[in-house]
C-alpha cells in the first residue's frame, strides 16, 4: 500500500515502566524457558550477554538513555546496525517499523500520565499540561502530576533476545515480568514476538487510558461551554483538539504497522499470534474513530461556546445602545435652548427651563417605559 | 479487548421495586423449584439461609441498605467477599462486574422517575429534575414527582442462590416475583442466570423509559427555540444533554460487560440464555445510538435558539440606532446655532428660530419616511 | 425487543374513505367468497352479524363514530373486550397493536390532506393549516381545503370477519371495495389478513403522499429562504418541522408492529403475506430516512435565512452608524465655537462662521468620499 | 413500490437532435433489418406509415411539435391512445411510464445546454441562464448560448415500431442513426427496445454533462465565496440549488422507472438488455447522490460567504465606533466650556482657549495610539 | 459507464525524473530481456528506434518537450497518430487515456514538490506555493523551494515499446531504471504493461507525499485559526482547499480509467497485473476520501476562525460603545447647563460649576464600577 509504504514504515516499540523512574539509566533482564525464569538489575552489558544462548529467552531491558556507550556496546554484541542504535538514541522521531536480517525493529510513542511515574527524567519532554484540571479545585500535589508525557520505546525482536529501551522507566512492564517469574498464562511457552506484543498491547491499554483521561476533560468542557467568558477556554480547547491529534498520529502509524505484520505469514515465528494482533488492531481502530469523534464534539463545544459568548457580549451592547439611545435625543432637547438666536421666545419664559427639565424627564421615562414594555431589558 | 478491560470491567447489576420504598430496610425472598414456590418478608438473616439447599433456587431481596451489620453477616454466610460487600454499600461508584470463584458480582445503575417510585429514601442521591416540563403547566402533584433519580443495584449470582441488593425499593421487581409465583412462562424451570438477566431486563426497559421521556423533553425544547428568551433555557438543554451523557455512561459499561459474557462460554449456566443476551446488547447498541442523536439535535436546537435570539436582539439595536441616527444630525444643526461667532446673520432673523426648528422636523420626517420606505423598519 | 414492548405495542389500523364524509355514522358490509361478493350500506348492527358464518368473509366498517351504543353492541355481539371498543372510540390516543384470543387488533393514525376529505366531521381535530401555500397566490377555494388532517382508525381482524372502524369516512377504501366486488387480482382467494394489508398499504401510501407534499413545501422555503425577512418564515419552518415530526411518530410505531407481526410465524393465517409486509417495512424504513432528511433540511433553510437576515440588519446597522459617524465629528467642531472662553479669536473674525461651514461641508464630503472609495456603501 | 405507483409512474422518454433545431416540424424515418437500412425525410404521414411491416423495424422521429394534426394522424394509424397523444404535446408535464396493450409510452425531461443546439424554437420554455459564467470574461457569442434548456422528449415503444417526439430538434440522436446506418455494433440485430435503451443512455449523458457543468459553476462560487460582497452573489447559489433540484426531478423518477422495468420480465423484450439497465440505473443513483453532495456543498459555501461578509460588515463597523469613540469624548470637553455658570474660572484665562484645544488633541491621539497598541486597526 | 465516457475517457501517464531537470530535451532508453539490460542517453531519435526489436523490451523516455521536431519524428517512426502527438505536446490538457490500434496512450497529471525537483523548468506552470510555511521560519533555501508544481506526462504502451514523455524530468523513473539493470524484482519477466503499472504507482505515491504535506498545513492552519486576525488566513485556506480540489480531480479521472482497465480483459496482457491495479484503485478511493475529509476540516477551520474573530470584534466595538455610553450622559448634563433660559438658577451659584463638574466625575465613576461589577470589561 502506497500509503503504508511512504509515510508508515515506521517502527512500532515503546517501553516504559510505572515505578518510579530513575535519573540513571538501569539495565535489567529475565532470562527463562518453560522450566525456569531469573531476573536481575546488572550494572554492565557483558554480565547480561554472556546469558544469551539458543534454548533459553533473554529479555534485555534498558531503562533511560544516558550511557549512551553502553548501548552502543549492546548493539556491537549483539550484530544490531549502528541506524537502529542512533533512531533509538534519538528521542524525536516518529514512531516507525524496520526489518533486518537477523532481527526486527519497533520505535513507538507512549503516552503517559505523569502521575503514574511520579517524575519526569529528561528536561527537554514535550509536555501536555491540562490547566482546566487544576483550574476547578485548589492545586493539590496529586494534581500537579496531572500531565501527560510522551515517551518512546525502541525494541528489537531477535530469534531468542528481546531488547527494551525505554525513554522513561516505569512499572508498566512490571507486570509483564511478574507474569513470567510467577508463570501465569502461556507466556512462558511462547517465543520473543509473544512477549514484544504483550509489551504492544500495554502500551495501546496505556493509549485507552489516555483517551478516556480526555473524554473526561471533554465533559467538563463541555458543561463550562455556557458559562464561562475566561479567555483561556479557547486555548483549552484547542489544545485539547491537539492531544488528540497527536494521540491519532501516535496510534495509526501503531495500526498501520500491525497491519502489515498480520499480512506477512513469516514476521511473527508463531502464528498463534494472529487472532491477538487482530485484536490490537480492532482496538487501534476503534480508538481512532474516538479521537475523531472527540474532535469533532470539541469542535462543536467552542463553536457553542462562541456563540453563548457573542450572545452575551450583544447583550451587553444593547444596554450600552440603550443608555445611547435616551441620552442623545435628551442632548438634542438641550442643544436646542444652547442656540443663539436673538428671537427664541421659550428662553423669556420664568418656568421654561423647568418645564425643559420636565420635558427631558418625561421623554426619558416615556423611552424606558417603551423598552421595557417591549421586553428590551 | 483493551478498553473493556481497563474502563469498563464493571458489574452490571440493578435492583429496584416500584410500590412505595420503605425508608427502612426490607429483607424478603422467593424459594421455588419447578413444581412449587414460596415467598416471604423476614426480618433477620438467619431465617432464610436455612431455606438454602441444592434442589430449590433462592432469590433474597435486600431493599434499602441501612442495616449495614445483617448485610455483612448475609456475606459471611454465604462465603461473600467483604471487597463485594463494601461495593454494594457504598453508592457513589461506578458500574461493574466481578468474577469470583463462587459467585459473579454485578453492580449497575439505574434510572427512575420519581413518580414511579413516589418518594426518595436516601437524601443524598442526585436529582435530575426537569423545572421545564413543570413550567408550562401550574405545579401539580403530579409532575412534582416528575424527577429523574439514579440508584445502584448489587446483584450476586450463585449456584442456586440469587442476591439482590436496591439502594431505593420499588415494585419494578414484583412483575417477576409474581412470574415466579403464578409460574407463568419458562422461569421456574431456569437457573438463576435467567432470573439475572429478567432482571437486568427490567433495568433497560427502564433505561427506555427514561430516554422516551427525555425525547418528549427536547422535542418540547424545540418546539420553544424559535419562541424563547428564557434565559434559563440554555440552562435546561445543558442539563438535558447532561443527563443524556449519564444514561450513555450507566448503559455503555453493562453493554460491554453483557458483550463479554456472551462470548464466554462458561458465565452463564444455561446456553440458552445467548439468543436474549444478544437481543438485550442490541437494545443497549440502539439506545446509545439514539442517545447520540439526542445529544446531536439538542445542539442544533440550541443553535437554533441562539441564532434567533441573536437576531431578535439586532433587531433592537437596529431600533436603538436608528433613535440615534435621527437625532445625531439635529443635534448637528443646534450646535451650529449654538457656536458664539460675533458674525451669524441667521442669528439675527426674526423668524430664524422657528424656521430652524421645521428644518429639523423635515430633516427628521424626512429620515423616517427613507427608513419606511427602505423598509428598515 | 424492550423497546418495542415498552413504546410501540401498539395497534395499526387505521381507515377512511375518499368520498364525502357523512356528518352521521354509517354501517356497510361486503360479504364475499371466492365465487360471489354482495355490499350494502345498513342501518343496525343485527343486519350485519347474522351475515357472519365460516364459508364467506365478512368485512363490516364504520364510518364516524357518533352511535357509541351500536359500537358497544357490535363489540358484545363478537365478543370483543371492553377495553378494545374504548380505544376505538377514544381518538386522542397513540398508534397501538394488541393480541387477543380471537382477533387482533389495531389502532394507527392517518394523515390525509384535507382536500381529500372535503370537510371534516369533528371540530375537535388537529389541523396542519400550511398557510405558506396559501400566502403565495390568492386564497381559491380549492386551496382553503389545503389542510392536512390526522385521524384514527381501528380494525380488528378475526377468523372471517374483518371490522374497520374509520374516524372519518372517505373514499380510500373504496378502491379496496371494488377490487373485492370486480375480483381483480387474488384479493377474493386471501383470507382477512390480506384484505387488513391492502387496507394498512393504502394508509401508507398516504403517508407518502403526505411527505411528497411537505416536499414542496421545503423546496419553496428553501427558495424565499435568502429572499424573505416575513416575520412568520420562522414560524412556517418550525411548524412544518412539527408536522414531519408527526408523521415520523405516526410511521414508527406501524413500522415496528408490522416488525413484530413480519416475525411471528403465526400473526397472519397465510404464510404468503410475509414477502408484502417485507415490501411495506422497506417503505416505511424509506419514509422514516426522508423524514428526518427533510428536518434536517429544514434546519439548514433556517439557518440559512437567519444568516441572510442578520447580515442585512447589519447593513442596515452599518448606514445608521455612518450617519453617526459623519455628524459627530461636525458636531465636535461646533461644539468647540459654542464654548465661552472670553478669548477665541476665530470668534471675532468677520468670515469665520462661513469657514467654518465650508470645513464643516468638507469634513463631510471627504467622509463620504472615504466611505465610498472604501467601498463601505 | 407505493412511492413509486403514488409519485414516479411516469414515462421515461426524451428525444433531441445536436444539429440546428427547425422551427418548422420535420419527419424523418429510419427502417432497417440486420441486412439493409434506409432513411429519408418525408413530408407526410402516410409516407411513413406504408413502410410498417413485421420484418424490419421501422423508427418514427418527430422534431418540433407544430403539426398538430400530422401527429394526431400518426396516432390513428399506429392506435395509439389519445391521451398519450394529448401528453406528448402538452409539454409542462412531469416524465412518466404508462404500458399500454399494444405499445409502452416513456415520457422524459433532458437538459441540454444551449450552445449545444445553437437556437431555441418555442419562446415559453424555462431558461437556466447562468449569469456568473458570463460575468467573469466578456460576453463573446459563444458564452450566450452558455444557458441549460429543459425540453420533452416522448417515445412510444411497439413490437417493430419505435415513436420519438421531440420537443427540440437537435444531433443528439444522430450518432444512434449513423450507428445504424454503418451497422456498428449490435444495433442492427437488436429490438426496438435496444434502440430505446440508447436513447435514454443518450438522455442520461446529457445530465452528466450537465452537471459537471455545474461542477465547474459551484468550484467557481467556492473560490469566490471569500472574496465577493456582490449582492447577486447568493441569488447565484440558490439558482444553482435550484437548478441542481431540477436534474434530481428529472433523474428520479426515470431511475425508479427503469428500476420497474428491469424487475418486470416482459417489459423489453429481449433479455439482453438487462445489463445495460443496471448499469443505467447504477449511473442514475450515483448521479443524485453527486447533486445532493452539491447541494450540501452550495450550502456551506454560502455559509462561508455570509460568514466573510458579515465579518467584513464588522470590521467597518469598529471603524465607524472608533470614529464616534474618539469625537464624543471631545464633544464632551466643549460641552462643558460651552455651559454658561457665571463662575467658571477657566473661561478667564487667556490661554484657556488653546490649552483645552491643546487638551482636546491628546485626547485624540492618547485614542487612536490605544487603539494602534491594541491593534484595534 | 456513461460518467466515465463522457468525462474520464482520458490517458493516465505520468512521469518525471527527481534528479536535477535538463533545461534541454533529454532522450534515454532502456533496452532489456530478462537476461540483459542497457541503458543510455542518446542525442537522436534514430538511434533509439533501431534497437526496436521483438524479443526485447524497449522504454525510451523523452524528459523536457523542447524539441518538437524529433518528438514527431519519434511519432511518425512508431506510428503514432498526430493527435496523440499533439496531446502530449500542449500540457493544459487534462487526464485521459485513448486506445488506438496500435498501442494505448495515457495522458496524466503530476504533482510534485519542487524541493524533489530542485528547479523548474517552464516558466509558464501553475505554481502552488504555500506562503504558511514560510511565514513561520525565516525563509531558508530549502523552504524557497516548498512549492508544489503540477506537471504532464505522457505514456504510450506498445507490444514491445514503452514511450514515456515527461514535461519535467526528475529523479521518479529512475528508481525503476535501477530496478530494471539490477534485476530486482520480477519487472525483467514482465511485459511493457507492468512497467506501465510501476510508472503510474509511482505518480500515485507522490500525490500520497503531496496530501500528507497538505495534511500538516491544515493542522498548521488548524492550530492557528484561534489565534491568527492575519487577513491572508482565509486566503491560505481557500488555497490550500484549491489545491486539494486539484489533486481530486487529477486522481479522479485516473481511479477511473484503471477501473475501465480492471474490467477489461484484453487492455494489460498479462493478467497477472490485476491484483495490482485493485491495490491501486482501492489506494486512490482512499486518497479521494481523505482530500474530501481534509476540504471539510478546512471549511469548520475557517468557521472557527471567522467566529473568533468575529467575537474578538465585538469585544472591541463593545469597548468603543463603552466610551459612547459614558461620555453622552456628560454631554448631556454639560448641554443643559449650556442652555440660554433667562432664569436658570442654578448658573447663579458660585460653586455650581465645580458642583456639576463634581457630579459628572460621580456618574462616570458610577457606570465604570457598575460595568466592572457586572464583569464587563
Amino acid at each position: 500500500m502506497a500509503l503504508a509504504k511512504s509515510k508508515y514504515m515506521q517502527v512500532v516499540n515503546p517501553v516504559y515502566d510505572g515505578d518510579i523512574p530513575p535519573s540513571e539509566m538501569t539495565l535489567s533482564f529475565i532470562n527463562y524457558d518453560s522450566a525456569s525464569a531469573e531476573t536481575k538489575d546488572v550494572s554492565t552489558i557483558d554480565e547480561v550477554i554472556k546469558l544469551k544462548n539458543d534454548s533459553k529467552i533473554l529479555w534485555i531491558n534498558v531503562s533511560g538513555l544516558k550511557d549512551i556507550d553502553s548501548i552502543k556496546r549492546l548493539g556491537e554484541l549483539l550484530e544490531i546496525h549502528p541506524l537502529t542504535i542512533e533512531d533509538i538514541l534519538q528521542t524525536e522521531q516518529q514512531a516507525k517499523m524496520e526489518v533486518f536480517d537477523n532481527y526486527r525493529f519497533f520505535l513507538v510513542k507512549t503516552i503517559v500520565q505523569k502521575k503514574n511515574i511520579f517524575s519526569r527524567i529528561n528536561a527537554g519532554k514535550k509536555k501536555f499540561s491540562l490547566p482546566f484540571l487544576t483550574k476547578k479545585n485548589p492545586i493539590s500535589q496529586e494534581e500537579k502530576t496531572d500531565e501527560l508525557i510522551i515517551t518512546q520505546v525502541g525494541m528489537i525482536i531477535m530469534k531468542n533476545v528481546l531488547l527494551t529501551f525505554q525513554e522513561l522507566s516505569g512499572g508498566a512492564f512490571e507486570s509483564i515480568k511478574r507474569k513470567i517469574l510467577e508463570n501465569t498464562g502461556e507466556i512462558r511457552k511462547m517465543e520473543t514476538d509473544y512477549l514484544a506484543y504483550l509489551i504492544i498491547d500495554k502500551i495501546v491499554d496505556e493509549y485507552f487510558n489516555s483517551i478516556n483521561h480526555l473524554e473526561e476533560h471533554i465533559e467538563n468542557l463541555e458543561e463550562r461551554a455556557t458559562k464561562t467568558n475566561d479567555d483561556t477556554y479557547i486555548e483549552e480547547i484547542q489544545e485539547t483538539k491537539k492531544y488528540l491529534l497527536f494521540i491519532k498520529k501516535a496510534i495509526l502509524p501503531l495500526k498501520n504497522n500491525l497491519l502489515i505484520i498480520s499480512r506477512q505469514e513469516s514476521f511473527f515465528q508463531t502464528g498463534d499470534i494472529k487472532p491477538f494482533l487482530q485484536d490490537l488492531i480492532e482496538n487501534l481502530d476503534h480508538a481512532v474513530t474516538q479521537v475523531e469523534h472527540y474532535r469533532e464534539w470539541l469542535s462543536s463545544v467552542m463553536e457553542v461556546n462562541l456563540s453563548v459568548l457573542s450572545y452575551q457580549l450583544n447583550k451587553i451592547m444593547k444596554v450600552l445602545a440603550m443608555i445611547s439611545a435616551i441620552f442623545i435625543p435628551l442632548s438634542f432637547i438641550a442643544g436646542i435652548y444652547g442656540m443663539n438666536f436673538d428671537v427664541m421666545p421659550e428662553l423669556r419664559y420664568k418656568m421654561a427651563y423647568f418645564i425643559v427639565l420636565g420635558v427631558m424627564l418625561i421623554v426619558a421615562v416615556t423611552m424606558i417605559v417603551f423598552f421595557k414594555v417591549r421586553k428590551w431589558f
